[in-house]
Order: C-alpha cells, then sequence, then structure tokens
C-alpha cells in the first residue's frame, strides 16, 4: 500500500476515494491495450470513474498539476492509443456502464461510454432493434472506446463505420468543463460537427462519457455466401463483381496462410487449396436474391467452390471462422497486425505488395480483412524471442504501410493511429493538415494534457 | 466602369484580369442568395473564379488586406450564408465546374465545386450509378455549396445527407494554402475527421474547390405510395408505423394549406379535403413488398386515400406536388421558410404549435418537409409591404423556432445557421461548445477573414 499525502495523487484520492487506484499491482492491468509491441510507460495514478463528477474531478486535478491522461475502455485497442504514458494519470471508463435509455420510437439508445458494444446490441436486439457498428472486439469493447477509435467493423460496406450511428456526444474537456455534441435528430447543420470531430480522436481532445446513438431495424432476413478462389485476384475480382449486382453486408477475405491456420484450429475443413476465401453476407427482404447474385458473381470470376446458405445460425458459424483468423495466428507466434485500406480495385497490387515482402523478409504473412471495404489486416507472424526476425517483422510492417500509401490508400482503416502508426500519418495527411488537427487540438486541449502524441 | 489604380481591387484586377468583376450592374447579381429577408451588402469586388489558381490569388489578397470574404455557389442558399458583406470580396465557385473523374470501379466522382448536383447526378446515371443526396435545388445549385452547408433533401432518412457521401475534399485556406483531406477509402480513421468539419461550415473555415464523392449502384425498383389522412397526427402516426416495417427511401409531408396551393399552382387535383398527405417511396429489390407494407401501415393509421404505383415515371410525378411546394406557397405572397428538426415522435408537438402560432399571428404557414427525418419547412406567407404583417411573421418565425428548441430539436436540419439563424445558435449549441468552434475557426482564419459572423 504505497501512502501519499500531499500532490495530484494525493488529491485523486481525497476527491475519488476508491475510485483512484495507486497501487502497483492493479495499476499493472490498466498500463497498455492490445497493441503489444508499442511501448507503454508506467502510470502515476488509475482512475476507475464509475461517475461523470469522477471525470470531471480527475480532470481539473490533471489540468490543475499539468498531468497527461490516457483514457481507455476496455483497452481492446489495436494501435496503442491507451497505452500509458510515464506519470500519466490513465482514466478507465470501463465502469461508466448505464444504458440510459432505449427510445424505441426514435430508434436512439443513450449510454455511457463504458457500455460493452454487445450488451447494447443485445439489450436493443430484445426490442426488435440493432446496434450496428461490429468491430471485431464487439463483445469486449466499449461504445465510449468504439467512439475514441471510430471503430469499423465488417459490415461498414453498407452500413457505415461507427462515427456514422452516433447522434450526440457528452464529453469532458481537460480542464473539466462538460459539452454536449450534436443533435438527436437525423439531420442537424447548426453551427460545426464538434460530434464527427470527437469521433476517432483517440482521447486527445475530450473525454468521452456518453452518447446517443442511432438504432435500425434488425434485418428480417440474412443470407450467407462462401466462395473459394485459386489465387486473391480473383477473389478481387468477385468483390468488384459482386458490388455491381448487389448490397452486401459484409464481404469478408481470408488468405491461404489464413485458411490454414483457422482450420489448424478449428477444424473447421476449409478448403485448403484455396488460395483465397470469401465470406459474403447479403440482409434485408432481398437478402436471398441478393445472395444469389452474389454467388453468380463469384461463379462467374472463376469461384472454385460456392455454397449459399439462407439459414442465419449457419452463416454465423461460417462467420466464426472469418472472426477466429487473428486468434488462430497468434497461435502460430508472436504478431504484428496491420490495418491498411486501399480502393477495393486496387487490392490485387497491395495483396500482391504483401506477398513479395514476405518472401523478401522470410516471413509468414497472413492477410484477413473486409475486402468490400478495402480493408487489410495482413499480420505478420514472427518469433518474438529472435531479435533478427523482430527486426524483419518491422521492416516488412514499414514496407508494407509505404507500398498502401503509394497505392493511395489509408495507413489504418478502423485501428487508429496510437503510437503504432504516429511516424506515417504526416506523409499521409500532410504538413499543413497535421498543424490544422495541431490547432484543433489547442482549442479543446490548450495544456496538452489529453493522451498527447496520440491520434495527431 | 470603375477604375481603380492602387489598393486591393487593383491587385484582383491585376492578378485575376477578367475574372475579378467590379462592375456594380453585374456585382449585384452576386451580393446574395435566396435567403431574401436576411440583410446583406455591398462587396467590393466579385470574383468568378475558373481555377484553382484563382481561388489561391483572391485569398491572398484578400488575406493581405484584411478584407472579408464570401464564398458562393450558386447562390441557392436559404440562410444568408452566402449574402454579401459590405467591403467583401465575394467569391463565386460556379466557373469551377468540370467533373474531373468518374471511377466505376471505386465508385467515385471527383468534380470542381461549382459542378451541379444535378449534372453531376445525370453524369453518372448514364454508367449505371447514382450520386444520392438531392437537396430540393439540386438542379440548380452546386457541389461545394452543398458542402459547405451539408446539405439534406429527401432521401435522407435512408442514405445519409450530403456529409455522408464524401470521401475527399480539397480546399484553399483564408491564406491561400491548399489542403486535402480525408481518403478515398471507405474506412480511414488516420488523424482528426478535417472533412466532415468543413462540410456544413459555410465557408467560415476554407474555400472547397473540389471534392471526390461516393457514388452507389442505382436501385432496380422504385415504389411510391401516396396516402391521405384527416389530420396530421395520424399521418405522423403513420410515419412511426412505417419506419417499423419498411426503410422508405422517403417520406414526404404537405399540410392542407401545402395542398391547396399545390392544386391551385398545378391543378393536380390532390385530395383538399385531407389534413396532410404523405408521400412515401421505397426502392431497391423489395422496393414493391415495402411499399406495400408501408400502405398497410398507413392504412392502419386511418389513411382516407391510398395509392400504391410501381411506376418510376408516375412516382417521379406523384414527387413533382412535393418538389413545387415552395413555389406554390410564394404566389401566395412573400415568404419567410423556415427549417426545424425535431425527433419525429415529436412532429405532432411541433406542428400542433406551428398551428396555434399560425393563429395567433393570423398568419398563414404552409407546412412542408421530410417527415421520415422530423425535418419540418413552416413557410410564413405575408403581405411584406404591410409592415405589421412582417412584424408578426419575424415573430412567428422566432416562436415556432424556440418551441422547436423545447422539443430537442435542432434550429436547422438542412439550411445552415448563415445569418438567418445565428441568434438561435447559443441557445441551442451551448456557450462552451460555440467558443470551440471560435477555436476551430481560428487554427484555420486565425485573421476571420472567411465568411465573418456566418455558421458560427
Amino acid at each position: 500500500m504505497t501512502v501519499v499525502s500531499s500532490g495530484p495523487v494525493a488529491d485523486l484520492v481525497a476527491e475519488l476515494g476508491d475510485a483512484a487506484v495507486i497501487d502497483s499491482d492493479t495499476m499493472i492491468a490498466y498500463t497498455r491495450d492490445q497493441a503489444l509491441l508499442c511501448p507503454s510507460g508506467r502510470p502515476l495514478a488509475v482512475v476507475r470513474a464509475r461517475t461523470v463528477d469522477h471525470v470531471v474531478a480527475t480532470l481539473k486535478t490533471a489540468h490543475r498539476h499539468g498531468i497527461p491522461v490516457v483514457t481507455r475502455g476496455a483497452g481492446t485497442g489495436l494501435a496503442g492509443g491507451a497505452n500509458a504514458i510515464d506519470g500519466c494519470i490513465v482514466l478507465s471508463t470501463e465502469k461508466l456502464d448505464r444504458i440510459l435509455a432505449v427510445d424505441e420510437q426514435s430508434r436512439t439508445a443513450t449510454v455511457e461510454a463504458g457500455v460493452i458494444n454487445g450488451d447494447l446490441a443485445t439489450a436493443v436486439a430484445a426490442r426488435g432493434l440493432w446496434y450496428v457498428p461490429d468491430p471485431g472486439s464487439r463483445a469486449i469493447s466499449t461504445i465510449g472506446g468504439n467512439l475514441a477509435t471510430d471503430a469499423g467493423g465488417a459490415c461498414c460496406a453498407k452500413y457505415g463505420v461507427t462515427g456514422d450511428h452516433v447522434a450526440r456526444i457528452k464529453a469532458v474537456l481537460a480542464d473539466g468543463r462538460i459539452i454536449h455534441t450534436g443533435a438527436v435528430t437525423r439531420k442537424n447543420v447548426a453551427g460545426l460537427n464538434l460530434t464527427r470531430l470527437l469521433v476517432g480522436s483517440e482521447g486527445a481532445l475530450a473525454v468521452i462519457v456518453e452518447a446517443t446513438v442511432r438504432l435500425r431495424r434488425a434485418p428480417a432476413h440474412t443470407a450467407t455466401v462462401v466462395a473459394a478462389f485459386s489465387d486473391t485476384v480473383q477473389a478481387v475480382d468477385a468483390v468488384l463483381a459482386i458490388q455491381a449486382v448487389a448490397d452486401p453486408s459484409l464481404v469478408e477475405l481470408m488468405d491461404r496462410t489464413t485458411i490454414a491456420a483457422v482450420n489448424d484450429m478449428t477444424h473447421m475443413g476449409l478448403d485448403e487449396t484455396a488460395g483465397a476465401l470469401l465470406l459474403i453476407q447479403c440482409d434485408g427482404d432481398a437478402a436471398e436474391a441478393e445472395a444469389q447474385r452474389s454467388a453468380d458473381a463469384c461463379r462467374a470470376a472463376a469461384a472454385t467452390e460456392l455454397h449459399v446458405s439462407t439459414d442465419a445460425a449457419e452463416g454465423d458459424a461460417l462467420m466464426q471462422a472469418r472472426r477466429v483468423a487473428l486468434t488462430a495466428l497468434e497461435r502460430r507466434g508472436s504478431t504484428l497486425l496491420d490495418d491498411l485500406a486501399v480502393p477495393v480495385p486496387r487490392l490485387p497490387h497491395m495483396l500482391d505488395a504483401i506477398a513479395r515482402i514476405a518472401d523478401r523478409h522470410r516471413l509468414l504473412i497472413g492477410t484477413f480483412g473486409h475486402a468490400a471495404d478495402g480493408n487489410l489486416h495482413p499480420t505478420i507472424v514472427f518469433d518474438a524471442a529472435d531479435p533478427d526476425a523482430a527486426d524483419r517483422a518491422h521492416r516488412a510492417f514499414d514496407e508494407m504501410v509505404t507500398r498502401c500509401l503509394a497505392l493511395g490508400g489509408s495507413i489504418t482503416g478502423e485501428h487508429g493511429v496510437g503510437g503504432l502508426k504516429r511516424r506515417y500519418l504526416e506523409p499521409m495527411i500532410g504538413s499543413v493538415e497535421r498543424s490544422l488537427m495541431r490547432g484543433i487540438k489547442a482549442a479543446f486541449d490548450p495544456t496538452g494534457i489529453l493522451n498527447p502524441g496520440r491520434a495527431i
């Protein structure tokens, strides 16, 4: 037990009681997210806020003492955006976990930042409603974290990303003042769009404590197509052909390396002779017709195997193969997971570049991702205990991002900049644009205490 | 012909040649938008930019001399956001009118700011693609203006507003530097969302000169429902019931006053005994089934008349009744057009308040709008030559906005703040939030020359 009698930590303990954690053993669990290779520091204290007042008190204290604050939800981030900085306060919103209201007629839900995405989805599903955003982490990640990273997922091609489903945000500024952004109405053009500015700002502008999100009617039907191709070029041809005839809710891709890893783990018996597998889902009144047209498009693109299912449970089981892709690859070694996005027609160039980079650096790279969005997660598998392998892995990572930029892509489709992608930000967005972002940060957080060095 | 030998006007003429207009007769056409009751000033000069270089030169000159710049597209705005300020430069982007590229595979188009929305829609329709945003002005308004106001339209309930369809923006800062925001990829979380910040900023942050917008596959089918109700409460009941069983692309409402005005003008023979009319369109593979379910919902909500059509031409003709609503009301006198948005379940309260306000001030108010979004355009018709009537009209306008705020609504759903809604902005968004917006403006435009007093 650490005893502290004065200074910022004493202030936190005095104001927050047991919401302030200064015990090292407990703090260790709050020092990093899931970007395991990103550096993290040692926090001064961890605050597990249970109320908005706790957040306000934390920020006022941090502001007064000029201490950096790293906000985190469930810590499932993949870019190091929630990793502690030496001497910071880690502010966890995970215990702000109340669903405050569900309005069936307006189809909105108001939730605290720490509500788990999947818990919200389950709660509204009981009323025939659907919270759409489906990041891979949805079972364990929070709405606040999803907003802070503008989390993507599988069904973005049809339904958009997290930011497309938020109406209002309540947040606390660096100095402890509370703001409300947006409007509950579907249309609102009053003033600048602060809501979309907070979304994806990785805790660098304000601390999101509450949000009103939009819900949809749950689709009546879904239909699933699984298609195998001899190589990834044909699979991408199929994606483009599908998009010309249907609006699938998702089109997921797995390459040969990923297929083998998934089979090893699950014994699902996926076709290991295939160079690439597509999982396609269509939903709504015309789900079956759209799935059939999608299957026809796959056939025309030389699919070697095709399976169409209108059974929701079977569709879910098939999607499970894709969901476990990262876990399956992690069983083969340490992983360095990337998150690149290119225009869909350029996917073959990106996939080809990944294959060449893997060969050149003698690395295993399994690639899976959201083909309909051009959003790939090439995952470098290597032996972290071997310094040479680690070095090759980092070089390969660097080369993939560089190639993605040359193809007109984004350095991060859905994971965020965090610490992992910081050095690629300015090459992508430009120096004038970055200085504008710094100016915006200064307007929100003039003393620069909120997640310094992240997002921007 | 005015002759000027030194100062900002001389600089503009020297740098821009005939793109700089200083002839009073020509300038008069560029002094105001369609918000006829908003004040406008007398510009120093008008620049009709034909190239991005013209925009850069204009802004550098304005910046050097500290002269306000009011940017305008086609001048179809309805909030006075493009009205000239005394001594300003009016910068028109209407001649930046090239469609630079249409990428069928990525389903994007890159256009200059002055391209007319309808021209873009027609150009991409020839390739089976669809530019979705459909503000009422689409035949005559520009993409740049649509972006600057985040223009809405009819099909936003299903497809979102202008900002939901833009991938990248090229803009010129107040000091003449060029920026690029966003990414062409569907997913991109690299840095703060400058794209959504520029959208709706009414020319107060930067001058939009080019954009890459997203296109969709054109829907294969559409189906239209017309339903009459004895009063607006039943019509709103129907809207809620429809949204529980279908995803209509649009649900438009006209009240009794509007119906009569449209009949007078068009002799369409709409049911004048009705208290409200709904026009509903569904699109996509299941258009007919969705329209049928929507019609059933209207019947259950006591529709007095119902007509379902799967003929696209007939659907378009029916929509024409809604499109001419404002023109029809304008034939009855001067109009003061409002743009309020409330949550759909609160539409009856808003409509009731409008009726009471009309009675109290002895005014004719015709209300039409986008019922699926809760976005209403109550239109006060009065004799502008009668000072008492004008006074009552302005008081009624004020009371409607105040009531809308009390109902949790937005002071502007799709027209923007401009000059018209400026005094309601802070009551809606809050003073801390407004100071953040001012801080953001200062980061973009430190000397405050871009559309000062508008948007924020």
